[in-house]
């Protein structure tokens, strides 16, 4: 096969890259640190998007728009914000192009300077906040639930597919409340929502918890997480929600008369996810002959190779074929029949398990005679004929199974690679040897995290939200904790 | 009532801004030129954007995604590509902001230059095409039929919410070919989604033509629209499709190897509709009283206002309203049930006339008694009684009636404001006394075009696709002409 990949045990990073041109998904462009996202790639994306922005209308939120740019004074406005995203900013100075007086092209017209500089939003807490103000001035404005698909750029000197790139799409959920406590509750219940679609869309365990202080959104009181285990032993922040407290309600004086009359400051939240989750899932399923796709973001979920080799043989074939498909596509399945007669079925398999179709049929002239198909699972490899007539009622509950075993291996995987560890030594033997999640008393300074970070590359994912309150000693410091965290190398 | 609108007879311009406002369709941001599109404004985009999606796709068009940033270079590489953007572009020179060493607050970073600048896409042709270079070797791998939805910037320096904005969200069709009447076809077939979408969808009927040289897009051998006429008859160009011919292959040099073995430049088609469409729609139906939409677009279908003086009476009426609203929402119709105690019948009735919506529903104490419910549509404001056992069934005609009524009151309106003219006095004296849409014959040069629109304002619409050959005078020079062209003024 034309497209083998390199296996994961012999370079996990060159197996992702590979893995993301050779299925389609994506691809660098020439522009420093963006990307393409290729068709099929895109259609995943479209799935996810999909899926969240039902999630997010059943909970009560509305899409909108507002602007791509942030003019510089408004990303100043909070200073924990500015701190975080200033040294990773596009910043558009002018307006016009014009042609160079010595003919050499085109260049940028020097008169057309703006007066102020204008950010390309990297996240639009300020832009928005500032709209806000103009919306909200008696709590009957509130709550304000409020969604918004885009893109936003942060200039990463790194760039990975997927995982770190200079513009990416995403949601981001700005919200505002009349109090902290409803505030509060609204991220919660976000960080539910993410936890329920990477479960059971994404078909990937995440443990929701709180990020420590050194690891907070810019701007946030509180920032919440769902981590999740990738296959090399590393974690992956999949999605963020912050609580805001009244910090950016502060910097764009948005304020409320309160049901007793009283003027106060509105409290926030934000939220998102990215396209990161395409690359979470690539590298949390995927193995050494491509992409392993969970079906309810499978944008095929059965594809149908004839076997033939008589024209005649494949028109029989596909009078079956329509059948079947149709059956099928009536219960929203999307059905892909590969009739090409340029390919030999050895390459389409091939082809369709490096792009993760869960389910595969293959159908020749014995099983024309036998009324039976050959069906071939992607998650497990493994392959059983069913009967023709059995088609349309087994090969949604099969889906279902793909679904769920995808999950399951999932999980199994993130429980062989949990630790709990007492000193540093056994940390750093772990960290090492095996990677993965590694839960651990910690004395809750900055400076001791910073130091293991320093020494280790390893960070605290997060403190788990049904962490138990258990007397322990800080492995690093020896200090006393009252809780474990969950330390691990990550994207 | 509060929210009352200047008329259009008093102030068209005004009226259309106090309407986008009051009903909660847009607002200008303090970004300079970018607007914020409300949460309803927006849920009317996403129909627009489902619709259009879903016909993309039924013609063998998928969705993918290209970078927001497009380097200087690639703009200059198609010379009438650069002449049409260049003098509206925002340019992005530095990627970094660091604090003022007079402590003054943050300025952009002068270490932090790009080598070379970008500009945020005015369009992508540019950027697409440098990309399709690497996906196109042979024939086999076309046709490309790529759609993306997306945000794009051009610095326009007069603005106005949804007609002409700094940012406006749309989609671009990128589609590669391999010939000149295949990709012909695609340009084609496409004007005939956009004009089959306008006319079923946002109940807007248009002229389908093809734009004369001077008003083509820059990099175009052809461009096809479809033309749409206003209530202050002004025409609004509502879609285009460009035949690109190989210009831009040839710009970027993407040659395919064709059946025979040869080596050829590829045939391109681009085509867009934006958020412009919002004010098409805006422009074309709606009243005094507040916006009219189709019932294919309307994010709420049905409103219910229960009219009551006790919360007993609320209770009864509530539990009809259940019913019926469950009923309909069965049948995939949109149900708001309004029974805030806060607001009077009447100002909820203006409120929901402003807001558009289709069908309102009054239901009370008496018509409990009588099994009734008083129906108003918005369109007509025609009230009518009807039997409550009716309504699952009579409402959903009720619904397409209005969006047939919908599109022929446009029809006649722009019937009524189209007149064929024979001379230049004629022409002027109809423009400025009816406007609409001018059928004149014109002699084909540039100069004349020019001069006309130097001296009445009023461009060449189109070249209509169903115009026929007929001889003339041009109303202008007096030369020969074979044809009618369109004229208007226009948004």
């Amino acid at each position: 096969m034309a497209k083998e990949l390199p296996s994961r045990s012999e370079d996990y990073s060159l197996w992702y890259n590979e893995l993301v041109k050779k299925a389609d998904l994506a691809e660098h462009s020439d522009v420093r640190g963006c990307m393409v996202i290729k068709p099929y790639g895109y259609s995943i994306w479209e799935k996810m998007q999909q899926a969240l922005d039902k999630m997010f209308k059943d909970t009560g939120h509305v899409n909108a728009y507002f602007p791509l740019f942030v003019p510089k004074s408004y990303l100043a406005k909070e200073a924990s914000h500015v701190e975080g995203f200033a040294k990773e900013c596009a910043i558009v100075t002018h307006y016009r192009l014009k042609n160079a007086p010595d003919g050499s092209g085109v260049i940028v017209d020097p008169d057309a300077q703006l007066e102020e500089e204008l950010i390309v939003r990297p996240t639009s807490e300020t832009i928005i906040w500032n709209t806000y103000k103009k919306w909200i001035q008696s709590y009957r404005d509130l709550p304000i639930l409020v969604n918004q698909w885009a893109n936003v750029v942060r200039w990463e000197m790194r760039t990975r597919l997927f995982l770190r790139t200079a513009e990416f799409l995403w949601q981001e959920g700005h919200t505002a409340h009349v109090s902290a406590q409803d505030a509060v509750q609204e991220t919660l219940q976000m960080l539910d929502v993410y936890a329920d679609f990477a479960e059971n869309f994404l078909a990937l365990p995440v443990i929701k918890g709180k990020k420590s202080e050194g690891e907070k959104f810019p701007g946030a009181i509180d920032t919440y997480c769902i981590e999740a285990m990738m296959q090399d032993g590393k974690a992956l922040q999949a999605g963020t929600s912050h609580f805001l407290g009244q910090n950016f309600a502060k910097a764009f004086d948005v304020q409320f008369t309160s049901k007793e009359g009283k003027l106060d400051y509105v409290w926030g939240t934000s939220w998102g996810v990215s396209t990161r989750l395409m690359g979470a899932l690539i590298m949390a399923h995927s193995d050494d002959d491509g992409l392993v796709l969970p079906p309810k973001l499978a944008p095929i979920h059965v594809v149908i190779v004839p076997i033939f080799k008589t024209e005649d043989e494949l028109n029989k074939i596909s009078q079956k074929v329509q059948e079947i498909s149709s059956e099928l596509r009536k219960q929203g399945f999307a059905v892909k029949f590969d009739n090409r007669d340029t390919h030999k079925p050895g390459f389409k398999f091939a082809e369709w398990e490096l792009k993760g179709v869960p389910v595969r049929l293959a159908i020749g002239p014995r099983d024309m005679e036998n009324g039976t198909v050959e069906v071939a699972r992607r998650d497990t490899k493994e392959k059983q004929v069913m009967k023709l007539d059995q088609v349309a009622s087994q090969i949604p509950v099969l889906l279902d199974e793909i679904q769920k075993n995808i999950y399951q291996k999932a999980l199994a995987f993130r429980a062989s690679v949990s630790t709990k560890v007492e000193t540093y030594e056994e940390f750093k033997r772990i960290l090492d040897e095996k990677g993965g999640f590694i839960s651990a008393h910690w004395d809750g300074t900055p400076q001791t995290e910073a130091a293991i970070k320093e020494e280790t590359k390893a960070t605290i994912r997060c403190i788990p939200l049904d962490a138990k309150e258990e007397a322990g000693k800080c492995m690093y410091s020896g200090k006393p904790s009252s809780k474990r965290v969950l330390f691990a190398r990550a994207y």
